[in-house]
């Protein structure tokens, strides 16, 4: 019979609460035959409080021993800034070579967007996730003086970036409208932009059916509001794909119903699937939290596993949920809905 | 008798068209005791493709020789990116050192915005002019090749955030709202946003008047669009302010109207006008390029200056023609008008 070993990291504020309800959503949408065997992580804020860790070695090596990793939210104000996140969450997200970072955005029926007259939203970014200006690569000198230096360094190599791009491709070449947009600075950032630049096009030759585009990350921004119909599969690097999905959240919906796999297509290492949102310290224990952002990464994660069905069920549910939503719903109360919907 | 010594860059594409629409009403707009004397540098494509040169030493000096710098757009399809941006834009900027790239972002009365609900858009970014990802540090090993590495730098220092953090501070304290958010990426670049957090905090000791937020650049692309009115001052490095004043932009009714300053606030070098759009080469000679947000360019540099009162009312002539304003209007037809409302 099939299993699903799932790593959890639930992480702070409502990271906890999202969690759960994508579990329970998870729960209702698995196929009889499939075991779920789940094992918690106890990883975030409250841990490195307690003993000043981020993530061992041991819980790293533990954590490869699973089919897929859910996350909730990583991150507290408690925590000097930048402790947690490249201490864990970016550690991940390097260590098991997650280089296609999925993030999907579509504005459902009925749902609040910011954008007058309602366009037509549905395209997906690949952002590439162990590479650019997140790998760490800086320092600082004469630090917190008059004459500190400090820098950041982008790393980009033609190995990482021709395997998200062909990943994106084979993204756009599987979609209707097979269209993709490639996003950088090319013109400021030559070094890096060309090399983007050069194996978009070089890849590009392999896919005659895929029309391509190219936009600097400036421009970009303002199709997102005032056009994004335009837009189908968008490949970037790690931090313009990071700007780029939080505006593509907000003109969605907001950041409640963004889902987000960070993928390792190879399969070497576990995937981990999370809401596009933070641990909203303000709201954790209200209630306030929509967990659909987490239960549509769960759809994500089933997705990858092979659960395609499943994950469309989901999917599914949550377009009916929104249509029908009352504002007034708590986490457990949207979570209880999709679950019935799920399964029912 | 007072005089201005203009450098006129007009550029490429819509450059000409737009340059030469500033200068009109620049003219509308000076006391008649000002002598205003112009000088033309071809620089742009053409040139390039004609001589090879982007800007000559001899260039640079002699741009040095005057009080102002008026440009129109720079960069054309037919040449490849970043040539001219690099070698003429940045180094005109780099070489004399505007650190303060001023965006102010207005909704003006009756202009299209593509947000719901027509927010109360009211607020300035203060972008870092000369340091950051835009400094030019970064190479390509192996360029070409499946082994290609390539790198960008991102440089910053005390001095460079410094100043450019007091100016912005200066300006929160002189406007009605006294707010100042500044916007990095501290959570993962962690060297160069611990350097400016660290210093618009201290900075922000000697300002108790000032209200002070930090918001990361993802997060802020989302109040962009969802909150706006939230903005008062925003103070950021050269790239996210590459990035938020395309977007900021957007939401205040297009590139047609979104003016900029490169400012050398010691006046040890000329200081230059531009709009934020490019060379559009797709309207250029139709007639249709909106030459407003060069003119707002020409008031923005008319307060650098001294003349706030000619600033003022070429502010309220745009405010008022807006209102007015048919969508048929030519490029010229919007100068004469803008022109007559100065002068008249
Ligand atoms: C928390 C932070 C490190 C992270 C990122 O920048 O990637 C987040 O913004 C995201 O988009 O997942
Ligand atoms: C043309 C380009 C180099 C420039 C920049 O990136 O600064 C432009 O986008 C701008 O905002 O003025």
């Amino acid at each position: 019979s099939r299993s699903i070993r799932l790593a959890v990291i639930p992480g702070d504020g409502i990271g906890q609460e999202v969690v759960a309800q994508g579990l329970k959503v998870l729960g209702a949408a698995l196929p009889q035959d499939v075991k779920l065997e789940t094992k918690n992580y106890d990883l975030g804020a409250r841990r490195w409080h307690a003993t000043g860790e981020t993530l061992t070695d041991a819980e790293l090596e533990s954590l490869k021993d699973h089919d897929a990793i859910l996350l909730g939210a990583i991150g507290d104000p408690s925590v000097p800034s930048g402790v947690l996140e490249r201490g864990l969450l970016l550690k991940l997200r390097f260590a098991f070579d997650h280089y296609v970072n999925l993030r999907p955005s579509k504005l459902f029926p009925n749902t609040a967007t910011p954008l007058a007259g309602r366009p037509d939203i549905d395209f997906v970014v690949v952002r590439e996730g162990t590479e650019g200006p997140y790998v760490g690569n800086g320092g600082s000198l004469r630090t917190g003086t008059p004459a500190e230096v400090a820098t950041e360094v982008s790393l980009n190599t033609a190995y990482g970036v021709e395997r998200v791009v062909r990943d994106a491709y084979e993204r756009a070449n599987s979609r209707p409208r097979k269209k993709l947009t490639l996003v950088h600075k090319n013109n400021v950032l030559v070094h890096a932009g060309h090399l983007w630049k050069n194996i978009f096009d070089k890849v590009g030759a392999e896919y005659p059916d895929v029309t391509t585009d190219y936009l600097h990350v400036d421009a970009a921004t303002i199709f997102f509001v005032t056009q994004p119909e335009r837009f189908d599969v968008i490949v970037t690097d790690n931090l313009f794909g990071d700007i780029l999905t939080d505006l593509a959240a907000a003109v969605t919906g907001g950041i409640g119903l963004a889902a987000s796999g960070n993928i390792n297509p190879s399969g070497a290492f576990p995937s981990m699937f999370e809401p596009v949102h933070g641990s909203a310290p303000d709201i954790a224990g209200t209630g306030k939290a929509d967990p659909t952002a987490t239960i549509l990464s769960v759809a994500l994660l089933l997705q990858h596993l092979g659960y395609a069905d499943e994950a469309a069920r989901i999917e599914a549910a949550v377009a009916e949920d929104l249509a029908e939503r009352d504002a007034a719903r708590t986490t457990d109360e949207i979570g209880d809905a999709l679950a019935a919907r799920v399964s029912g």
